[in-house]
């Protein structure tokens, strides 16, 4: 059985590069388990519907737990010259228990096979990445408690806007990601579809059980149309965005941590195991763990890009063009794994700079949206009371003031309107108590998402 | 009111290149009917919370009304000269109604206020995008109806593989399809979120009613964090995937179309409407059509890509990188809409050609696998069946026979297993009726498939 | 002739939809300069070779003047039921000449003729885009040339690492622009291959004059394969790949711009024609059309990805996916040419705030780098130097000390052979003075290359 | 010198992870011999300048010539635990000659160092691919020799348009070819530009001497700016999107593969070496590796996407993000070195089916062009020749008939002008020898470019 086996009808031989350049054992050889499972469930459905006898199940379960058992122990060699896992498996099987090994496939083909294993392989990845994710919530959700009294300058355009709570800015993060959840979430209902059963693209003519194999393999549903089961990879498209956008979340906090940790802004400070230094200039301390989830969001990107191009424009049913589905999700993964690794170290592990925070508050006129809502409040147009205030900071610029320092006479200058209750809007921590709308900033708002956060994750 | 509003400070003027190079209003004027939707519901709030009177609220909401009447009857140009659809529309109100007009902006910020308008809008794409969806799904189920009864080759690799129902093989686009529908209804949940009430970034001093708000529009929930609100577009990113699978889905579907329409395959006719002709080779009848839905998968492709890149590496909150999420978007919608409706004028319109697809069964052995199955129903190992049936194909293939051509002698030459009843087996339309699974192509399953998509879309 | 010119073997009618859906005027439209003088280079030559009479070639010649003419000053209004602009002129030329506007088809076929305008629109609009670059790059030397003594930190992994002339930085842009050009100049020779002649797709069966169309309209050479020259867009391809890279070195800049015109670096300052203000919150000054260039990067992106989708797994030879090459690639020409506009005004615009870029020098130990290599002179093995500045690093660190404030006597515990020579390294201008190697920032160096750069832009 | 070489100042321990995370050995492993190379020149040119002494010198290079003996024979193991293969390096070296090793780094940085290698490298890896495009380029003119006098149809939209040699067709692909050739040989003159001697990103104090490593390593020029020469990574992104290119090309080739060894085209055959069978269907022989270059075309613009977002926004000089540069690069190459040699392969082996091909040319009204040019060289206007052929077709079509295979007296019905003659213009090969133009099909054309193309191989 060494040779190939559909090597029936041809009387040339394969040649050896046409075997490494077809071959994809070396990235499928992660779905042993997810294989060996498979063709388990298989076999016990092909027992129960009497198309193989009892004897038979048994020998070729027993070989299979023993393949999984040894590959997962490090035994066995993965043979370069199998083509692909499925392969791999049915190989080492024949010389374990000879001939009967050939049963393993009746009713089903690689069609069907390979898109089983991925699809329960993806299932899993995506467990353990809604896992991550939850994680690095909890981490989120504790940081943002732990400075749940710090002030600091929210940004638009990167210019100091107004005055936030840092921990409803981070909690921006826990929204994403929750988010995030609810795609891998929907998408693993799409991907729990048993596809097991269309052979090679039309059904087969045995008659086998497709919901017994389901419920073996803890799928939710099976698959209504063989020739779209064999053809379709929508359930790794969508893993492959729900891991751009998630990537995209964590490039905006990688982003954010490389700018609050570099000296001028000093926000941030985080642990020295998580940073690494300069060959050639010791005093640096750098932000490479952002730096590099930042720009591994590339990855994903264009592993997503790549399948997509792979897709466009391919006819029905099976192509092998499909083969080329599994290294973006696979390397898709690994990113995904570590970069939220990644960013929980440094979630857990940050040290905020509190002198620094409120020192961005004293610049920067971050209450004259107060200010303005204060003008409007008393009746005037909001466009007026926001242009009145536009003149009131440049009055102060020029004075080189902050508003608190304003004088109420000068302030009467621009609005006989403006009393002395004014000054209980300009202050930092008066506008963050001010913005006591569902979702706003106000510290009572905040605490109790805090601990709806924390709950949660529990 | 004609200076831009947020001059106040600045003393220079805005230079004309740079109104030109910031300015949106000719991707985001199609949003003027959300964005004058959203601005009555929100001085309707503003009026209940006492926020504003209701005289001014009566006098806002009429000038509203008015605008959205003359834009819609084409009666108001478009003013370059305004940054966006939300500046226009507060201007043309000014002029119709002096500073009352300024209240209107009171307790939001056009952060807040343009998230709310593409959610809006992108709601409504979603709805008819799905909406054509299902027409396109009728048409399917339709065309694979009036042709139930056709059998052709099912191709993997291109090569004729198996005998198929041409309404099995068609179905599989409904299957997909249906994906698609889910895709956009889940989004759907996740666009129809609330951002409006986070105002810049951090919530307002204002104290309204966001609910209120909600329900006037339609949304489903409001958002919970107003940094991550005014911030997001993962809804946006989310459309332009669903889109990217949906074109991926037709680009396939129209493949088929370029290959069936061609002589050599001849399987397909579509209407004369539907094609055109060349300028220089006039015996030529192009289909157009579906090489043009298949190119314009790109553009969705683009689009995903163009968005994606914006977003990455993007501090929070609002930047305004953020603007350049519309044109992709709506460039997006215009390409899914005309290519479904494409699609569709195809679908309804096409005409199989029986004698060519009955042509295709002769040759090329599609029931080879059947072949294989009864071996291995006879209990001969499905490896050592498959190997024998590729023999017998090979031994056909030499004597110019077809399988159901040799002689039960020279069958029972490869084994004496075989019977008489394999001729059973030997037929395109028998091979056809074995395959009698959950999602096989037997008649009986496809015609039960058949009834429930006819049933779904009326 | 209001029928479309290739409707004599159709009998039925084209529908509505069709017509539209089909149809690239609205984008091709803006070649009709391109189309008119190839038509007119075309006709020409036909009556060079005698294929046309001079009377019919003077006709046709002037009615195509006329229209060009027309077109410019807007007189004429685009037909939206014209499938493209080759299909107008030729329209309009018919209503003003009569039958003999048929004769300009003669020995071409628009698949060759829509290949020779793009690429002749695209020379032109790459030697416009080489122009903005070189006034840009102008504009780099000036603004450097203006800051010449500055000394700034430079920085990795946003990390302030060494110091560093701000014109030696800036000049970085200089030439990253200076490859943009040779990209631009390098595809322009690939652009402007002719492939007029290859009519649709084997060639003609007159006998033209290929070099004489090629004289005419500038181009450098002819195509040499009529399949190839109707199914190539690399010269596209290229195009927006260039434009992809040139789009991600303005995106870089204007990170900067960006990240410098932040409070907490308060690097930059640009002039208020250039900057927006809040709506919401007056005091804000926002570096829009630095997010909005940053932003436009992502379109370059998409497009270029855009049309390498159409492109992939298109059989030979003109399919009508080749007609989605045109919106990209205009979009991307608006994107470009905007986007240097804007980065031209705000780098001869923008102010440097010396005394903030000073004040960076102070802090973060600039001149480890320079005490190391102080030491490697020594002939301490460079690693061992580094380690050994790294404690001195850590133990000024805990002494709140810059490394110039130590003592000899201190120096001199970490290693015997620090001399007092040692502080003539320890500033950031001896340090920039000494990086006096080909690309290094020594004054000296860096005042050569400015003097070239200023020069090559005359 | 196990510890990180720049853990001098930081006291806590390196986590696990985060070495495993940061570590970029497993994939730039693959460059140590141009980091060797690399450093070598480095040691020869410190002697020379005297920084270093010539026992120094000595030393080193014997140690680091040991070294890539050692990996080249397999016997080094690549630690892991080494951050990159330049530590790898420099770890190794030190356990061989001891303290010494620290001087191999003086006057260098990391930053310089990887630009440097990756740089050498990619050219490398460009003149390999060169060279096989140059041996594909070979075996596509011999293919078009081998078969230089089978017409066959020419398609447009996939239909049959007019006769075309099928050598012309074919060399379609060799132009492809060239242009890719030339754009790998422009690139790489942008490869070669020595980064080495910038150092972190200013320069180095040490005098050194760049030109004499130019010269050593045979690079063409060495960079002009030390802060670009870092952060530049123009010349990859060119390299990928050349490879871009080239797989764009090679998949349209390998679409028109599938499309023509499909049953119903039957224009070719492939070597069975180079197919795969089917486990299920015995009888199939599919072009597995056509399909899989197909696909693999998606893995070169997933990756020119990934590098290009990495690069997006990314301020100035060195990032870590830059590291991500490695992986999507060189998979690119073994992704187009292996699809070189597979379409090779294919296009050595393929075999074509002349009857199939003839035949094709019976039917679909191949001429019609021909005829309408026929028309038009009697002065009929072009467009109305086209209209009159129009209708000849039509009128063939409706009884059934060839061109050719109509009366004289037939066709005289539709313009008194024809006459006997044009049956001198109504088959195939009288079609193809009239397309006597530059780059057309005419045999006499083809065959001196076939010259040209054989000789150019030699």
């Amino acid at each position: 059985m060494s040779r190939k086996l559909w090597e029936g009808r041809f009387r040339g031989k394969t040649s050896r590069f046409l075997e490494e350049f077809t071959a994809s054992i070396k990235s499928d050889a992660r779905m042993y388990r997810e294989d060996i499972e498979g063709s388990i469930a298989h076999v016990r459905m092909l027992r129960r519907q009497g198309i193989i006898t009892a004897q038979d199940e048994k020998k070729i379960e027993r070989g299979l737990r023993e393949i999984m058992k040894e590959i997962s122990k490090g035994k066995l060699d993965l043979d370069p010259s199998s083509e692909d896992i499925h392969m791999y498996v049915e190989k080492v099987l024949h010389e374990k228990i000879g001939d009967v090994a050939g049963k393993l496939h009746t009713a089903r083909s690689r069609n069907d096979q390979v898109a089983t294993d991925l699809r329960l392989h993806l299932a899993r990845a995506g467990d353990d990445i809604a896992g991550l994710i939850e994680k690095l919530q909890r981490s989120i959700a504790e940081t943002a408690h732990r400075n749940r009294s710090v002030v600091m300058p929210a940004y638009t355009h990167l210019q100091r806007a107004q005055a936030v709570l840092f921990a409803h800015h981070f909690l921006a993060y826990h929204e994403m990601l929750s988010r995030d959840r609810e795609r891998f979430c929907q998408t693993r209902e799409r991907i729990l579809i048993l596809p097991l059963g269309s052979a090679a693209c039309t059904g087969t003519s045995f008659s086998i059980d497709r919901d017994f194999v389901k419920r073996e393999l803890g799928f939710r549903k099976i698959t209504e149309n063989s020739v779209d089961a064999v053809s379709d990879r929508d359930f790794a498209l969508e893993f492959l965005f729900n891991c751009s956008v998630l990537m995209m979340h964590l490039s905006r906090m990688c982003e954010e941590i490389v700018i609050w940790t570099s000296t001028e802004f000093g926000f941030l400070d985080l642990p020295d195991e998580l940073c690494t230094g300069s060959s050639i200039m010791p005093q640096k301390k750098n932000p490479d763990m952002a730096e590099l989830v930042r720009a591994k969001t590339g990855r994903a990107y264009g592993h997503l890009i790549s399948l997509l191009t792979v897709m466009k424009g391919l006819p029905l049913s099976y192509n092998r063009d499909l083969q080329e589905d599994k290294e973006p999700v696979f390397d898709t993964i690994d990113t995904v794994v570590g970069s939220l690794r990644a960013v929980e170290l440094m979630v857990s592990g940050m040290k905020l700079n509190e002198e620094k925070l409120s020192k961005g508050l004293e610049e920067g006129f971050l209450t004259a949206t107060d200010l303005a809502d204060y003008l409007a409040a008393k009746k005037i147009p909001f466009r007026k009371a926001h242009e009145m205030t536009g003149q009131i900071v440049q009055y102060s610029v020029e004075r080189g003031k902050r508003l608190d320092e304003l004088t109420l006479k000068e302030l009467k200058g621009f609005s006989a309107l403006i009393e002395k209750d004014v000054f209980l809007h300009l202050s930092p921590e008066r506008s963050v108590r001010n913005k006591d709308v569902p979702g706003g900033t106000a510290p009572g708002r905040v605490t109790r998402r805090l601990k709806k956060a924390l709950r949660k994750s529990d």
